[in-house]
């Protein structure tokens, strides 16, 4: 079977695997005061050109999500979201289950739009009863999107200065965060991207880690006692050097954006075979996730040699579909799949 | 000011007081076991119809949402509710506070459509990914709506249908339960609703109460310990006695829907009253909540004589307004409204 | 039957209804904008000696304790408590319903040790894995206690002290304020109080209303939007004057002070009755609550005479038993008592 | 430096390593649902002569005790534990973020007593307010204890019968699992656990993997939709893979079981050292964990080279100190450490 469902359906990049192995026998500190932990975090910060930053290590992504944006906000707030955002949908609650709701506002080819951001901070704070309303205090972007679509410099500036009128947090999820800066015509790098957002993380699952995402505060404006809420949300590694291993090999050598160009690379090669073949695109996106429509018949003779993921219904007689690259993906992979497309 | 800015404005029927001042000097049981409380269960089961029906006594309508959402969900359950609904607005994040999501559909007219109901329990049992969201476990809808509008029998039975078909429970919010089911050409009873849900309640607090809403199960299907939930979640009156005599007065010679007949009839003068002035009707309902566009000039003026509600953005220059009449309003209310609107 | 077994057997003062029903006529704003729970404020405010003070009403004594403790902690932190302390035993599991943990002293006669509470908070200190733990914000203790007991000013004062060096907020539960304050000997007064704690709340429940209770930030320290905490905990009134008018009524001319003067007169002879009798004290409590030890025979033989509380196991053949007098309790009531014990 | 301080502080056995690279080159079905994790739970269920079991990975101890007392429990239910116990005091009061109350018993040598446990539960089931309390509905022990000492087959069978009798369940905290298992004079084995509990785990953090814990519901009885509990408190693994090779290394050719032999040999050894030093023995403890009570001076000296646990006071000038062997620890560590104590 070619596997095109997801990029998180392969292991490690070697590399990685090769400094677990060579760093195994060594023995270090807990809960990630190890050494490689610290060295990760400090090729962070470089890479980020954010020395100040706070940089913490988590194991996924619903669990960054959930840990980040309940230990950001007050018991009484919300955060908002487009309602297609991963929070919203795909991570069972699990912001709600910190008591915290979710605000959607639409969502243009999976973004938000700041117009619409701002017309509701503004009907926000001009309804009288605003004070029996969960009180707005983070926004949540995916950068790139669920949708694989990436946010302008320009939008992304337009975001953070309405929340910085308005005293939103603007948290940025990035599970995929290289996939995106690597696509073509991406003009956004990790130091820009710390200068315009409160909080946003590292994905490094979907990026060639067994495991393991990076938060990061870029101002040392991690929330008070943060450690402890990681502790409380059952998501501290003891074992922290297995991620931080993972993280100061991602970070050596630009080793986690050359990964991330070649799963670029793959994308546009998977975007042009399925362009020849007439595929009708859901939506245009440059990163390493491409949607197609396919009937219900073709869904199910593709299904028998390639795996990819059912996205949602379209129409009566098809659904759009996803197929995704990665790091790992091969020329061979998609030599093959072009045969059965 | 003439008091038309919403249904809770006013103290308690003279009715319910008189029954407060004349069991005031008598000693009771606690936590609701008094004489009173019991005597008002038995009265609303017969009222209902429903003999084995369990009855509880909760203060106000926030926390009744939230104790029995939270009370008859899992924990891993979202409850649906239109998006205009009250949970899903103006509680505050009550329910996500519980660490239940709220699933928003669309609003007609402030009602749920059975067929997108139906369509989303469909997509949600198709998609292959449903182990990941939220599980739908209950419905909620309000009886009559937060724009004043009346599910029609057939509606409510389409809705109970898919729920029964799905299942999900059924929860109808009734705080003005009273002033939907006397509302003209309305033939929902206590008894048929009864046996149409799997819970209810019959609110107090804008019927007539000082404070009280009473939640029915109607076949003795209230959840295991729902008693500890109820003080769990800090909505067990001491003195359950307060609550239980203004019951037993509101179910004593029908006078809860006497009292409820009455205020649709104030309803249906203010609607006639604004109708000849030639407002402009945002909605068409029939119960006790009237909404008209009012140009923001006229919303200022007429403030200065008349208390009513904004209540959302129509246009640049307009907005939605809501005026209220309740069990309390009188005619000379609404000859004096007559001169000024 | 003879009802010694609770304060809140009863309906309310009858000032109160008498209020109550003098201002029913009468509109008013909602959610506790009414001019009574705007009096009642300001009445709190002069009787505390606390200009500033923001003062909230709400329903009942578990609704209050854990919406101040919740809306006073960050979520990582916990509440301490003695073990016996209401919020540790008695209200279901309300506390940790909001996320924190109670983190429970030994008691003394119902009171926590300012000496334990500093040993515990200098072992938190000083241990290494601290940030490992539930971080103590707040100390929780009952004025008068669940044993009917009361600190002295020197106690109050050490334990306060104590949560100033730690940076932890002292909350005091009042739910029977009057009754401890006008014990005798007892030279605590409103204004004393509100300098030496953080949060304190004036029991109504138990102290002659149908329902309420006051909670006073005594330095305008309240949390922010601590309304919109109110509202997202269920404990919001719709018609807040139902809360505001009784206290407005118990703050006017000393009612409340007054009528708790009563209680004690009426414990103190009640004591007297139960020594004359040779019945053996579990505690020895100046307050409203009196607690003896009985054999399990007498208890059943009592029982058909008299209402009180079995508190809690002694021996295999005796129990504590809990008998209570309020404002409502009569002379009559005693006469009576004498004759059965 | 001698590493002593914890059984977390090495990396994986080679074995698991040389697995992870093995299959690394291999895609897979994704959150658990990948070959190894499927081949891992098979090994399990018949390592624990249990063919029905229900097998979960999650990634820590903490997340893994919250998610299954939250994903077992019913929200008013309440887990009962020794006031030692993990969840009671390292988690950071994550149990209570889920919402639960810990009931806190004493201990006896880091145990539960059967005795008391009942007379707990006893006392429950006669307390007339017993609906005012949170529902007891689960016993968690450790297995071993936090001080290293084990319950015997006695003591657990006592403890699952009156757990039994009461409707409660029992969760078995194996974070150390082998370790107790291997200990000296313990007969205690998977399938006779797998009869006298309702769930336990298997620790894979602290027994020679980088990262993952082993939930087994012996019958099959895990809580419905255990995989949205899971997913919905972070607890998913998207490459559940990275922990199922793990399991499926340890669980091939008993590899668990022989280096936990292995840790236990090496405590023995510790042991000995310390009690030919003259050591003070805080407990007497049969696995790899070790307690000695020390002088601060001797302490300050001591951590110049070796690592271990400053555990808590014992004296004004004195402290009970921890030191733990595991699977990694070597007979070289061992001679060096007896030149220093």
């Amino acid at each position: 079977m070619l596997p095109f469902e997801s990029d998180y359906n392969n292991g490690a990049h070697p590399e990685l695997l090769r400094r677990l192995v060579e760093t195994n026998s060594q023995t270090s500190l807990t809960y990630g005061f190890d050494q490689w932990s610290q060295s990760a975090r400090e090729k962070i910060r470089v890479a980020a050109d954010a020395p100040n930053a706070d940089v913490y290590f988590l194991t996924g992504g619903t669990q960054t999500n959930m840990t980040v944006i309940d230990g950001c906000l007050q018991p009484y707030e919300a955060v908002v979201s487009v309602e297609t955002g991963h929070i919203n949908i795909h991570e069972a609650g699990a912001v709600e289950f910190t008591g915290h709701k979710v605000i959607a506002l639409p969502h243009h080819n999976g973004k938000m739009s700041g117009l619409e951001l701002d017309a509701f901070m503004r009907q926000f704070t001009d309804d009288d009863s605003r004070e029996h309303l969960a009180q707005p205090g983070m926004v949540y972007i995916t950068f790139p999107t669920e949708f694989g679509t990436i946010y302008s410099k320009d939008e992304i500036e337009d975001i953070y200065g309405i929340c910085q009128r308005y005293g939103l947090k603007l948290f940025i999820d990035g599970a995929r965060l290289g996939y995106g800066m690597m696509a073509e015509g991406v003009n956004i790098s990790l130091p820009w991207l710390s200068r315009h957002c409160d909080v946003f993380y590292i994905g490094g699952t979907k990026v060639g880690a067994l495991c393991g995402e990076a938060v990061v505060f870029p101002r040392g404006n991690a929330p008070k006692h943060f450690f402890t809420t990681i502790k409380r949300h059952g998501a501290l590694s003891a074992k922290g050097r297995t991620i931080g291993v993972q993280f100061d090999a991602l970070f050596t050598d630009n080793l986690y954006f050359e990964i991330s160009k070649h799963a670029i690379k793959m994308a546009m090669r998977l975007k042009a075979i399925l362009q020849s073949k007439g595929y009708q695109f859901f939506i245009d996106s440059p990163t390493n996730q491409q949607f197609v429509v396919i009937s219900n018949d073709r869904i199910k003779q593709l299904a028998e040699q390639v795996e990819f993921t059912v996205w949602e219904p379209y129409a009566a007689d098809a659904k759009v579909c996803r197929f995704v690259t990665s790091w790992a993906t091969t020329d061979e992979q998609l030599n093959e799949l072009e045969k059965w497309v």
